[in-house]
């Protein structure tokens, strides 16, 4: 399968390093990482096993790449303005396009621009992380889940599931896209925010009692909101966010990618992570007051 | 009167140069400032008009000061182990004591010490700080309300508002202490732990939108929690709070203590400001849930 990975951060490479190990024909689009890819070649230092590709097809224009079966989209959602220019030229009529990007609206983009029937959306649970050009590292987790835009369960899903599979990425199709976003955020939530406003890391803020509450009192905030919202079956916010604090904890002293985007000086996906969940369960009458104080204080740090 | 300031911040070295320039004997305990102002005096940079005083009665040991028909205290609360051996050698018979320090609980440590008669509360709307060693600069505002700890309105109250006014500084004795600790929380809980935590001075958490509206909607829980007090009467926390908001609006870009607590390092004043508070709410079953978010926040960065 011809692939065009667009937003080749650390999910964007990892995940098209093992597709291409894996076989797959996968076209990178590159910025900071082209001169030392192109040079040589990609490592990437993962807890699964290391492994190294000499060559990877990079490119720094869009418009030099292939026209691709599927895109898989890696973006950063403050950088969503440019997906229009990015992916229109590596369209066919049969191109399918997957967004693992973080939070709410990014498949709606996507369809508004490029029609819905092309539009899956998957979330990926992964720590990842850039080191100097030409490595990534995957620290732990990696699994994904993805789902149809617009359909329910399909073939077309299934396969790109079996793809990922095959590629030694856990992956399971899923009949509720809408589901696995929110549960998605019961993880990103509390620990993006909390982490890039206190900078401290995941595991400081497990160890403290009064911020592990609060993780918790967010967590059932999102369930809250996401159970509004006609999903196939509710989340039960105490039973999965005991298991996302589990599952976290097994991180150790993690930094979410929105801690690093403010550590760095780069915009915050507050839109996405905060912003349109907070209008989703205002449409449907929930208020979400920890969350939506958490939105603020987040968007004062960028003034 | 023989007055003896403990706690030479920028709030009591302001508060006893202006008791001294009006003719009252300060005796002031010093750390940081102790050798500068024994040299060259202290300089202080009033918008009121600057002066200078020549001379202080400087100590860096409270054994070595004289017995004080009044003590001010105006350390930080984070220090309030110290009260005891430094207020214990300044003690006869009749010797006052009034704290001015920020929030809740101050006055009952110093009752459970020295004796409830003894103590008297006042609340400083002064927005100061220090210079270089020998110098205060005092912004703008200025004011004292003090009252009784265990009475209403006395006539020792009354003398030491005189005494006040007739060093300049705007004083009033009021009936009702505990109304008017719970009024200044309504300023310190927002400023104080916003500018702290997202190090932001407070014209810039006014001007952006999201955050100003938690400004009221924390004055208001403020409000919330002090009319469960058994007040004198209630305040009014939408007219009171919007009242609050205008007197900053006036300040520019101020920085609150507690933001320059933090940046300098030093411990922040919880116990006082957040903690007290949210448990004498809790103990008249009343929450107060972003000021609780507030608290947990401000606590993480301190580990």
């Amino acid at each position: 399968m011809t692939i065009a990975m667009i937003g080749s951060g650390a999910l964007g490479l990892y995940y098209g390093a093992r597709l291409q190990q894996a076989g797959e024909d996968v076209h990178f689009l590159l910025r900071s990482d082209y001169d030392a890819i192109c040079n040589k070649g990609l490592t990437v230092h993962s807890c699964d096993g290391d492994f190294y590709l000499e060559s990877l097809q990079g490119y720094r224009n869009a418009h030099e790449m292939p026209k691709a079966d599927l895109v898989i989209v890696g973006l950063k959602t403050f950088a969503n303005q440019h997906l229009k220019e990015l992916i229109t030229p590596l369209l066919s009529e049969q191109t399918a396009i997957l967004t693992l990007q973080n939070g709410l609206g990014n498949e709606e983009q996507l369809a508004e621009l490029f029609g819905r029937e092309r539009i899956l959306g998957g979330v990926a649970f992964i720590c990842s992380n850039r080191g100097e050009p030409g490595k990534v590292h995957h620290l732990s987790q990696g699994a994904i889940r993805l789902g149809e835009f617009s359909a329910g369960l399909t073939a077309r899903a299934e396969q790109l599931s079996a793809m990922f599979n095959r590629a030694q990425v856990p992956c399971q199709a899923v009949e509720d896209l809408k589901k696995i976003r929110w549960e998605k955020l019961v993880w990103n939530i509390p620990f993006n925010g909390l982490c890039a406003l206190t900078d401290k890391t995941t595991d400081l803020l497990l160890a403290h009692p009064p911020t592990r509450e609060l993780i918790s009192e967010l967590m059932d905030e999102v369930a809250n909101g996401a159970n509004a919202q006609d999903l196939t079956s509710p989340i039960d916010g105490k039973a999965f966010g005991a298991h996302m604090i589990e599952i976290t904890e097994g991180m150790d002293d993690y930094h979410p990618s929105m801690m690093i985007d403010r550590q760095q000086g780069r915009p915050l996906e507050l839109e996405a992570i905060y912003a349109i969940p907070l209008k989703q369960a205002a449409q449907r009458g929930i208020e979400l007051p920890r969350i939506a104080m958490l939105y603020s204080l987040l968007s004062v740090t960028e003034k």
